[in-house]
């Protein structure tokens, strides 16, 4: 859709080259699918695979909310596309491909939006899937980047939220609380860590992992699954309401990286900060005990590490509990909204 | 995924009812389709109709931009509803779901998104169609809205902008150059006309009829279409570039309406500023001519005026013709970008 000029003074149309040039030179190239048209139809056509369903999911991410105007361009880019891999990931779903909405302020010249399409592409090649179309315009506000990806999962095969039994163990990937305490550094809080660790920390804050080989496995093998993106509580409160169970979650039994655990000395408080933090996206999954190996099987094929950190029981809510096995009351501590 | 308060002095959330209030109490009823997993699920699955494609179209509205703070909140959420759907229509698929991304500003308040939460449901129940997902968070600039529709389509069926051949005719439905007049009319510039007059070219500027019953009978009749979005000679370029051709498109066949012709009583200047003003969602298309009758039952069946304006010839380029068939030199005049 085209703006009115006469309704701001910047104009409609993007402040660097015209709308259909930014198109044909940075964004045409990364329509690698026959699915995106060249980008020449303002539409996709999307043929499904035989017996598959689409998954689909949308996020988006605000300049002052989401990341800094000084990030990388590449790695904002690298963000925007991989919070929704994440979403596709704790599907069990396979990355087929995404529209990119742009709302592009002023401040953004040309080589700022050629370092973010090869963020793009980097990550196009990595995670197999190609831009299908989207909409750009410019807007006097904050850059805004929306994507919505669409990824393929076998009919029937897509894990929900909502599978959780009594009897299941809770899992989850990777560690926790790395992107929280990344976002710290960032605002100068880490002073004690050294200059690898803190960049440790700001690469998962920037730069998160989808776990997006391990999705293509979970069908089969977990009852429920989502990823982490709220904070690791906060999103297991989701799960046990989806799947209408009681979940506990043994915070010693949380797996937390080496930096974390210096910044955070207080044992307690680390574990606080890193269930709380969000934007993890790990995947969190629960498993009938039968399909334990399979799930240690997955995780050691696929490099990724896996930590049971809890268990499922009849009931509602999600509860923290320390090594004594005594409730932390954390709503109480007001660190965690469910 | 949640922003970070540390970030903006208003916090990650909407000013508003929490995150989660205002899915459940304002959107989770819109998701009247299954595939919505009662927007609980962060994604949703969409299992295609057998031998279908789906069309897949984004497109952004900012205010300032493309609409002003002070438009009914009924109003911009179905134009931005319905500027996706035209594009739909422009391909020939049928409306299956949305996703929606909102960026919510301070001075939106919980009323407002109570009555854009009801301009989407009387939308969504014309048009047969779901909410399916989306996101919503805090910004410290304007309200954005971004839509992505999913539509259906027979398989292979899909109408694209590339299929115009030497010797079709060019069509349009409706009347040309509305909204940009009611733009206009917003800004104070249309004062000899009467309030009647204003209020209908004013309610095609907000209020855009996106062809969807058309768009689902343009397959197999049609050799070629899109929708106007960006103003009719922009757009019939758009088609002639896709397309490979060159297309004349005769001035004084396109169709203006009463209040348009009463505002620009220049016949010329009216021309001009009806073809190049862009908002108007209606189809243009091309069709051979052994096509003419097919064209002229569906439209009388649907109640949509359907007008030929031009011809698709060797070459390539639009070329604007007057009574004469003389060209009348739109680029010189600096009218149009294309």
């Amino acid at each position: 859709m085209e703006g009115h000029p006469g309704m701001m003074n910047s104009g409609s149309e993007p402040p660097v080259p015209s709308e259909f040039e930014l198109i044909a030179r940075l964004f045409a190239p990364l329509a690698t699918s026959s699915d995106a048209l060249g980008l020449r139809d303002d539409a996709a056509l999307i043929t499904p695979p035989d017996n598959s369903e689409l998954v689909v999911t949308a996020d988006a991410l605000v300049e002052g909310v989401h990341f800094f105007r000084a990030d990388p361009a590449d790695r904002i880019a690298k963000k925007a596309l991989r919070v929704n891999l994440s979403d596709l990931a704790g599907k069990g779903a396979i990355p087929h491909g995404y529209l990119l909405v742009l709302s592009i302020p002023q401040w953004v010249d040309f080589h700022w939006l050629t370092r973010f399409s090869e963020g793009l592409r980097v990550d196009q090649e990595r995670f197999q899937l190609s831009l299908l179309g989207g909409d750009t315009t410019a807007t006097p506000g904050p850059l805004t980047i929306a994507i919505t990806a669409i990824g393929t999962v076998g009919r029937g095969r897509m894990v929900s939220r909502s599978g959780a039994r009594p009897g299941d163990d809770v899992f989850v990937t990777g560690t926790i609380g790395d992107a929280g305490a990344g976002l710290a550094c960032l605002q100068g809080l880490c002073g004690k860590l050294s200059r690898s660790e803190r960049q440790m920390l700001i690469d998962r804050y920037q730069v998160p992992e989808p776990r997006t080989s391990l999705g293509k496995v979970l069908p089969g093998v977990v009852s429920a699954a989502l990823d982490i993106s709220d904070g690791l509580i906060a999103d297991i409160g989701h799960l046990a309401s989806a799947s209408n169970v009681r979940v506990e979650v043994h915070a010693s039994k949380v797996p937390i990286s080496e930096p974390v655990g210096h910044l955070w000395q207080d044992r307690r408080e680390a574990w606080f900060r890193a269930l709380t933090a969000g934007d993890d996206y790990e995947i969190a999954f629960t498993a009938p005990r039968t399909n334990h190996n399979a799930v240690g099987k997955l995780a050691a094929e696929l490099g990724v590490s896996v930590s049971r950190i809890g268990r499922v029981l009849s009931g509602e809510g999600v509860f923290l509990l320390d090594e004594m096995g005594i409730e932390i009351p954390v709503q109480q501590k007001g660190y965690v909204h469910f």
